[in-house]
Formats: C-alpha cells, structure tokens, sequence
C-alpha cells in the first residue's frame, strides 16, 4: 500500500522535473456529482502549467473549464517495489486567447490521436505535491 | 491526447482481466471539498470489488468510508502510443466485519510498505468502464 507516511515527499522542483520526463497523466475531477479520472497526454508550460490538448465541446472541457481539478502522474516499478507520483492541483481554464492558443499550436503538447477541432485546457500549478517511494 | 472518441471500449470482463493484471491504481475522491488522487496497491476480490489496505485511521479512509469514489489504472506505451485504462467507480467501506477482514488479511491485497494496523477498504464495482487506445 501506497500511503502518505511511506513517501519521501519531494519539494516543488522535483516534483516538475519528474512531472516534465513522463507524457501521460491523468486529470482528476468531477463529472455528474461524481468522482471522474482521464488518462491524458499533456505537456508542462514554462510556467509550470499543465497543458493538455482536446477537441472542442468535449465532455471534459465542460466538466473542468473554471473548476478546480487534480493531475497526476506517477511511474512505479513492481519488481523493486519503488517509484514516484506527483499531483498538481488547481484551477483548470480553457485557453481562448488567439496568441496563446497559437503559441501552444505551434509548441504545445503533442496528440496520441488526431483531434479535431482541438483546444487547449491550461491547469495551474497553485499546489505541487509528490513522493517517492524507495522500495521494500 | 487520449480522449473519449478515441478508445474502443472494453466490456467489463475485458476491463476486470486488465484490472487484475496491474499491481497498482489510483484511488480518486473527494478531500476537503477539493478533488484528490492517490496510487495505491490493490487487489481484485472474487466478487469484483477492489480492495485496499491502509493505516486505520488514515487520511484516506476518512475521507473515502461510505464515499462513491473512482479507481483508476491504465498502462501505456510511450512509444506505440498504445495501451488501455479501466476505471471502477462505487461506494468505498471499510471492512468491519471481523471474519471478513481475517479472509482478507489472509488472501487480500499485498503491500508495498508495512502497515500498522491494516484496515481494508472495499470500492463496489457499481460501474466499470474502459478503453483501449490502439496506437497511431
């Protein structure tokens, strides 16, 4: 069991860097009253943001666009019992300045899938949290 | 990105096959009002409920006993840009039952880490949904 006594935590920068070095995460929120998670592909902003990459009028744009939301990622190993996760919690928006959504056309996080219509959802970065788990 | 459109769905017996194959998920809820996730090691009961051991007393059994929550796990591959991700989502409970906790504590889910007074969480498999990416 992965509990939070048993990780060491890791500081805001750690967390960042473990978060940069991985493509997919999973968005954390709420949909109907009821706890939602999304496997995503995203890619960290120079400000620490994380943006991920979805077609417009998706259901997940509607269910997070204003609301706060959590990220996370993690990568374990089951043999040695080891690994991370980190969780960027905070509010998530629809990018919808021309510039910005060019910007991250041009620079932003790369699709698995071809996406239509494609929009940018933009989560700050207000609490970074992490830990790492050293093995039994 | 992986988005909804873009999974062929799994039915539940695929999605339970899956699901019992990986050693780690996450438990995602609710936490002071604010949307929360933890990986965890878990273990699939004969009744296709997911079962966690923790701390008694812990922070997760706090804020999940008695709670509907989602259980996520997935495993992609960065390179085919391929994989598949399960969530169950139920009611949370933990397991008071003296005879059923002594079953568990005999044949329930491993740990990672020691835990002192282990208590089990059982999440219903009220709902189970998954989809599998087939890479680009």
């Amino acid at each position: 069991m992965l509990r939070n006594g048993d990780f060491h935590a890791l500081d805001r920068r750690a967390c960042l860097r473990l978060l940069g070095g991985v493509p997919v995460g999973r968005v954390v929120y709420t949909q109907q009253a009821l706890p939602a998670v999304l496997p995503v592909t995203f890619r960290l902003d120079a400000d620490s943001s994380v943006v991920l990459r979805t077609a417009a009028g998706s259901e997940l744009v509607r269910a997070v666009d204003g609301a706060v939301v959590a990220f996370e990622a993690d990568e374990f190993d089951a043999l040695t019992h080891s690994g991370w996760s980190v969780v960027v919690t905070g509010r998530a928006t629809l990018v919808t300045d021309p510039a910005e959504h060019e910007r991250l056309a041009r620079y932003g996080p790369d699709s698995w899938m071809p996406v239509r219509e494609g929009v940018f959802v933009r989560i700050e970065p207000d609490m970074v949290t992490g830990r790492r788990l050293t093995g039994t």
